[in-house]
């Protein structure tokens, strides 16, 4: 993949919008390679991706020359670079499945990331960080703890620079302030089809219920729990004779891709997030 | 398909089940077509489904002598054969998708069934209805009404010989009563995937949850609203492009799936239900 | 949905397309609703699909202007309304599932276009037909009288005017000419997952190979026997449990879907052909 | 799971089959936990699955009169125990997704069987291997090497004892001796939805094809190329968007799928062969 800009717009929808990028794209010489808008007609709001070729692209007179006409015309905006790779942390605590796969798939170049830490609640993790060359930090969480806890993430976040958390099957609950400080940069796996099933044990429920397929889900971390922005879903079939570790075992297969899946759209900014869904350019 | 009996047994398990109803199979003569079992470990239970070919069986004998068995073993048995075509009543109020599957694969010969008669509350099913050979009831429910509709609808069934009741896409509750009329024998689509979005609305629901899939699901109909064991369940993806119209288009395809599949299982005796779920056999 | 306009272009890359069609639908007033785009780098082609309010729109003046542009930027390009119902066509062979499930369609408005005939080589078809009022012709076809038959479909296509063909299960190959009179403007269903199992009798030849997932497809008609392009597939599961029987009824349900899709697509403009493949704009 | 013994029979379909077998089990005391069977009738064939606890069962006293039994009714069938644990080979050349997916399933537990070596013909998978305490041998194989390479593989496997061949992804062709020493052992993945895009670069085909979901099947090796009874398959979604790099990416997640579930099934005595084809009981 040769170098590419990304621009991401979110705005009131007007007459003129697309006529008035593809100008200024134009204008500055840029060869688009992948172009995609959405309109919610309801809510009267317009998403637009582009990208484009970055070689010999000038980058800044643009950037300055799009800001002036993205505050007239109301525009949220980003213009992200694909060679500026983004740092993530990966948190997680006795089930290492979402890790394993996170690794692996870094490794296979199919995430264009630095994985800047691993966090964990046990020491369970740490061989498999490091066989993969990620600093590892064992921070325990107990009940009196937490508060504290949390602020030795936070510090290990900031001095790594991160830019996204991700919680790959990670047991214990963020604080509202945590939550606040990386709006729509965490991104957690929830083990049900949401928003069937939110909170603990959700198999163990599934099972209960007797459902026919299980699914998994994976979204943006707001503070309602199991309530962010979805991101991705899928299910798998089950029967009368799966019992409740066949769910578990089969979910972790849908775990792994929902997760995956919801890393790699964020890394490649082909996601905005309005009211609590998302818009996913593919 | 040549004419074929079916023995469906629930019980609690125990060692020589299998072995006792094998040997009396056997000492009859029975050319086993098809056979199934389930064991739930946790609930101690036992399920099995044998089919054998009629063809100069003597189920009057057998059927004697399995009692006895049955008795003796504490079975909850129904011995089923497959010439004894059910008589359905298919109840619909506007849509009228599912109707128009169900009557198609009834005259493709998809679904073993005498179709007894279609009740609605609406006139817009009749001319469907009539084509495919069934008699059509007109029987408008109003709020104040509704006791006394009810009454109608359970002397058209008694008269008609209803064995089962399937609601395609009948938007009126039941009572208790005629829940309880037809235990085991009422099957409803919903248009969710239960236990998400219950009740009224669910695409609405659904789109406003911002989800990636959709579904339905077929059940059973007990007294707690869209609570009945779930016979089938299947989902669509859709995405951000989508409107709460475009989710009902793409559900009515689902719709038409799951009810379909549930109705044909239970006209081959396939299904089991225990607690609050099914098992069934394929 | 109100009236609306859609501009399809296919036609080699470069800067400023974009553009270009942006300010001239912006100069003319368009409010759109709807736009998509796709690059093929390798091919070094590009795809457009803008949809837009007809409300006012002054279709003639833009269509002149754009047709001048689209000649010097070497655009193949249509201009379609959405008020304009295409007239269809649909064979039909013995097997009438396709053909009960697009005339319901059609019926519940899912699909915007005229049926202006049915034609079958077999009589099976026609109540059908005429219960959702749709003109019925039989025309038998016998290895001797092809030819002849074949005169009778095209007279019978340009009496109804037709502008798509649709090849619901109609078991009879057509001739060459007849394929050239309608260009990308027939439909067929095979019943396999293609490639695999072109020809004749691909559930048997499924069943035969042992393949845990059956198929269906549906795609544009060329000269070569089940290769031309594919608009839509889709699979089912099955098991060593299910005989050529099973099979065939499964695959009834993907046939259905398969089919109905790319029905449903071409008469929305949302297909663009090229090579041998299918661009489908959601 | 406590300790099991499984029970597989294929032999020509007779009555009294499950009788006999069931008395038998009934005899010595066994508490079977699941059971399954299945006729091929046009075959005349009878396959049976059975699992009991081992707790207390007399498995030698059970083996010596089955036999008889078998010989009588010419059966073919093996008695399997749970503790033992197969010992298995891994291949693999330059892709390391399956060989990382098996490796990590086989650490959480999915896999009941010790992985005895990995043998591949370039050095990139050793340290994954290492890392999860599997012994790795690096056996070049080079066009004139071919057969002492394969005299090496043979060896290697002679001393590891090995009970199962696995090829993740390892791109060299055995010899029909290879094959042959190790009938319906060895398991391949291939990375298309056979039979369609059998042999090399099926991703290409599939691209140049233009089709609109691409698969991935797992299946026993024999003698003929992408031939042998498939095991299991499946398909992802993919659309003129995706390149063959992306077909690629996506490929990759089935072919993990469709390899881990053959390998599992395998371990667990689930499957067998009849004709080309599998019986595969759940």
């Amino acid at each position: 993949m040769s170098p590419s800009a990304i621009l991401l717009i979110d705005c009131p929808d007007r007459k003129g919008l697309v006529a008035g990028v593809a100008n200024l794209l134009y204008k500055h010489g840029a060869n688009i390679t992948h172009a995609d808008q959405h309109q919610d007609h309801r809510a009267g709001l317009f998403f637009m991706r582009v990208e484009w070729a970055l070689d010999g692209f000038p980058v800044e007179a643009f950037r300055a020359e799009f800001a002036a006409m993205a505050q007239e015309l109301r525009m949220r905006w980003r213009l992200e670079l694909s060679e500026a790779r983004p740092r993530i942390a990966l948190f997680v605590s006795h089930y290492l499945h979402c890790l394993a796969d996170l690794l692996h798939r870094h490794q296979a170049g199919e995430l264009a990331c630095d994985i800047a830490l691993v966090i964990s609640n046990h020491e369970t993790a740490r061989s498999l960080a490091e066989f993969h060359g990620a600093p590892f930090h064992y921070v325990p969480v107990t009940a009196a703890g937490k508060a504290e806890a949390e602020v030795r993430h936070r510090r290990l976040l900031e001095q790594a620079q991160v830019d996204l958390v991700v919680l790959a099957r990670y047991m214990q609950v963020l604080s509202p302030e945590f939550v606040a400080a990386y709006p729509e940069r965490i991104i957690n796996v929830h083990h049900s089809f949401l928003p069937a099933f939110v909170g603990a044990k959700p198999y163990h429920a599934a099972h209960a219920r007797g459902v026919k397929l299980i699914g998994a889900t994976s979204h943006y971390v707001t503070d309602a729990l199991d309530d962010g922005p979805i991101i991705e879903q899928d299910v798998a079939r089950i029967s009368h004779r799966d019992q409740v570790e066949d769910l578990v075992a089969k979910g972790r297969d849908l775990e792994r891709m929902v997760l995956s899946r919801a890393v790699r759209w964020h890394l490649e900014h082909r996601m905005l997030c309005y009211g609590n869904k998302t818009v996913i350019f593919d």
